[in-house]
């Protein structure tokens, strides 16, 4: 399982991804899902990978491959934000067709989904949730934030927190705090925990974060959060059984 | 869809469920999932709901049956509180066999699950989750609560605050937030929820509550839960970007 969550703010984009890959519980092995492309001052670009871990391999190696053959199509000569989304989701759809006749066999899946976001210079920050299928959607508004892989136990955090005002930051923070639930719910989400920020217009990574499980700082959020929501909890009033019903 | 909860304490039991069902989104109706069956000073048994309303509403209408035919098999003359379980596994099994071949027509899917708790007089109470097949589990020390159907947003907070030595009306209090929390998060799980308490060896009920979505408490509930969890999150320490990673 993976959880990988982006979110985009006024102040630019907030990237966050857990490492553990699992085929069944004896196979259980750490891959970073954060992938970093781009040319400052011109464009940078997030992939974030959740699914099939042959899929999303061969996916980022075409991705890469496209870039140092200088092949065109790539990221680095995309004009908009949403042509990125769709190359990623053409290669995605490409990559599944290979073991299409396969889909199905003891369970077998190759689907991949992906998270892209990032900005070209003259172009407004974006990300997009690539499927499967190569389509994809964007936020909105009201819908500041996108998420693959185990998403429930995360979420209302995010849901509670992030507006588009929040500065990064607290935003960074935020999606932390939401990994962090979901370690704690789902054993197939784990360390290393990836955080990376794209500020508005900086057209280069303005602070990245790599946290191991036993990082000062991930322990100190963890037992701080787990203290406090107890707290919370117990500050609540206590049910009023004689109320009206 | 829906969210019940059963907590299995020291003091005895908690049960807490919504009222919403659906099919597709127009055909939304509110049915209450939780159903009480018992003799006072005897015994007291609380069944829980969840999944295909046809089949549930087959299985409590047979188990009533066989109360008031006084059939012998039903739960007023069962011995233990695993024969209570394996009881509503048979029912709930034979009701999924008339329909079995009908199974994944237009994604039609005939499955219920149940939640059975409660006491007989001279054992322990006791909670267990009985599956479509008929099979069912039990709690242990390490795992205290049973939950059926949207059981994901719910679950950090029960996991957080809930131990054996809980006392009823604040483990009460956490399966009240545990459903808030799983309202804010799926649209398909709605009020009223209904709250009942069994104290170890009352063999009565001691404490029953139906909540509305505007009812005082439950408005109060959430609205404290919202502020004190934004408040909590607010305390932590900021993103330490140098940290060694």
């Amino acid at each position: 399982m993976t959880y990988c969550v982006a979110i985009d703010l006024d102040e630019g984009l907030v990237f966050c991804s857990d490492s553990r890959t699992n085929a069944g519980n004896d196979q259980v092995a750490t891959y970073s899902k954060m992938h970093l492309f781009g040319r400052d001052g011109d464009r940078q670009f997030v992939l974030l990978s959740a699914g099939n871990l042959a899929t999303t391999q061969a996916v980022i190696a075409k991705v890469r491959r496209d870039i140092e053959d200088g092949n065109g199509g790539g990221l680095l000569s995309v004009s908009h934000m949403t042509d990125a989304a769709e190359y990623v989701g053409r290669i995605n759809h490409d990559e599944l067709q290979k073991h299409a006749d396969a889909g199905g066999q003891s369970g077998f899946s190759p689907d991949a989904t992906f998270i892209v976001g990032g900005q070209i210079r003259g172009e407004a920050p974006a990300i997009f949730l690539v499927y499967p299928q190569g389509n994809f959607i964007t936020t909105s508004d009201s819908t500041l934030f996108l998420q693959i892989g185990e998403n429930k136990y995360g979420k209302p955090i995010l849901d509670r927190v992030v507006t588009r005002e929040t500065a990064l930051d607290e935003a960074a923070k935020c999606a932390l705090v939401s990994m962090d639930s979901t370690m704690q719910s789902n054993v197939t989400v784990g360390p290393p925990i990836e955080l990376l920020v794209l500020g508005r217009d900086a057209l280069t990574v303005s602070k990245r974060l790599k946290l191991d499980a036993d990082s000062d700082y991930l322990v100190a959020l963890r037992n701080g959060w787990r203290d406090r929501i107890v707290e919370a909890f117990r500050a609540l009033p206590d049910v009023s059984w004689n109320a009206p019903t």
